[in-house]
């Protein structure tokens, strides 16, 4: 691939010059300049991003940490995400952790490397090793203590609540929670969130624990825990997530039980999946245009070396009924 | 952030010799070794993978060009190029195109930019302008003609032959084809495979042209151009891709038209979303670990300088009976 210094040559003038040229940093005759452009064009010659990156420090590039891109409001996310970025003019590098800890330190080096001028880290399984990280970051749905890394999360405790608060007003009484991974603080905020509203009118939801989000490698997990419970003992089912929800929904429709009529179902995310289902899956929704136009925002503002007072950023999520409640 | 300047002054050593030390590309003294390395421990340095990439060409990033993540497909796909080329030392830097033309020049013109050292094109839309593109180069999906790039692709064609057969041998006779967008090569061969097949049972499928892939803009999309149908014709439906064949199941769930008992309806892609719906939908495999590993196994011999003979892989494809046929 043709670099500077073939520019130089082809066009008889100094890599300086060319240099000027292509980075706008001093005078260059009109001449030169036109010349310069002729044989950039002949050439095919695209400016080399990491001379760019080691001279004047600006990578132009964000890291993206998720877990994988297989859950639905993930992969949305990512391509949002994607698409602000590119407006910016900034390209991402996607690291996946599989919500590995080991796997998550070792892509935060594998960008420090890269150096890149921010980091988006969805749901960190890390704490205290980020303060030694000293890039921008935005965590989105987990809380980092003791540092000055900016949270965004949509506001799960609340969006817990919501859902009991649509459950009960459907008449539900007979509770069933399906939990997520303690290690996930927004599921977890949900759990605490549900139980607590449902606590106060004097109801106590049954809970099954989930070890693992969706999972690939074994789509039946959910078969094999459900098969322990009668189901036709509860009237309202929260779920911690749409996707889980959707294994829930088949489950329900293989066993004869009827959605909304014997029991209501309801998930969380709002992702495209709840659309797809039948009946459509009833979901708390959380932003996923304000979660993202958020993080970005954020990122930049600490990029471009402004202070960010508030650590933790809380959206709102609200209520989004189909036809499973 | 400490760079290689930091170093040298700290340890009392020479630039030269740390570098030596850095990217092992000359002695250095045991203990010039070891207080390099403490050095490097407490200063937190992280070697610079801009100054690697200009000084030995070697950028260590791949570049992934897709249409979006969305597709459940895709974003499958993308998470196993994430993990296989973690495990070989490389990054992604993630575009997307939106099936655009002009978004996906952009993105090749960017990715050159970064020196990646090598490129993954999912559903190209441009043809002649990758001559130009001077960059190692798998294309998923679609064949570039007159261009030594190598494709590699399930083979769509015999899928779409698979599809009938099954549908046929299922006592199908009245059957129904949802058609992707014509620019989608894939979706245009497995068309034409069904047809074909069909053909020479003297079966004419009836058509529907589908303008879009699923479009989260769009979700409703499907309902206006079905409502102009009379499913009740049909006895055998075959679908483009799995995620319009969930849309496809809930239409019909909607309008009581009992799967597979009334109709049959088979997918392609056997995504993870097959096993979410109820009754489990039927559908083409495309073997996406199989593909994956391809990608990367052709990429990197092209990357290593090998000459690959072979310019079209098609990966075989079989059907994955559930519950919908």
């Amino acid at each position: 691939m043709a670099n500077i210094r073939d520019i130089a040559r082809e066009s008889g003038l100094s890599i300086g010059t060319i240099s000027r040229y292509i980075n706008s940093t001093g005078y260059v005759s009109e001449e030169s300049a036109k010349k310069i452009q002729m044989v950039i064009n002949e050439m095919n010659y695209t400016p080399n991003q990491h001379a760019r990156a080691l001279f004047n420090s600006k990578s132009k590039i964000i890291g993206l940490v998720f877990p994988s891109l297989i859950n639905p409001y993930f992969s949305e996310l990512a391509t949002i995400f994607e698409h602000l970025l590119q407006e910016k003019g900034y390209v991402i590098i996607l690291c996946n952790t599989e919500d590995s800890r080991e796997k998550e330190l070792q892509a935060l080096e594998l960008l420090k490397g890269f150096r890149v001028e921010g980091i988006i880290l969805g749901r960190s399984q890390c704490k205290n090793e980020l303060n030694k990280i000293n890039i921008p970051m935005i965590s989105y749905e987990s809380t980092v203590e003791n540092n000055n890394i900016i949270t965004v999360s949509a506001d799960n405790y609340k969006g817990g609540a919501q859902a009991f608060e649509h459950l009960y007003k459907k008449g539900c009484r007979k509770l069933l929670h399906i939990k997520g991974p303690t290690s996930f603080e927004a599921t977890q905020l949900r759990y605490e969130g549900f139980i607590d509203a449902a606590n106060k009118k004097g109801i106590k939801p049954e809970i099954i624990n989930f070890d693992t989000d969706f999972d690939l490698q074994n789509k039946n997990y959910i078969d094999g825990v459900l098969d322990n419970y009668d189901m036709k003992k509860y009237d309202g089912i929260f779920v911690f997530n749409d996707i889980v929800a959707a294994q829930m929904l088949r489950y329900l429709n293989e066993k004869q039980i009827k959605v909304p009529k014997d029991i209501k179902l309801l998930g969380f995310d709002n992702s495209y999946i709840c659309d797809l289902l039948s009946p459509r899956l009833s979901t708390i929704e959380q932003p996923i245009i304000s979660i993202a136009e958020r993080c970005i925002e954020l990122l930049f503002e600490i990029i471009d070396g402004k202070e960010v007072y508030e650590k933790e950023h809380l959206i709102t999520t609200r209520i989004i009924q189909r036809e499973t409640t």
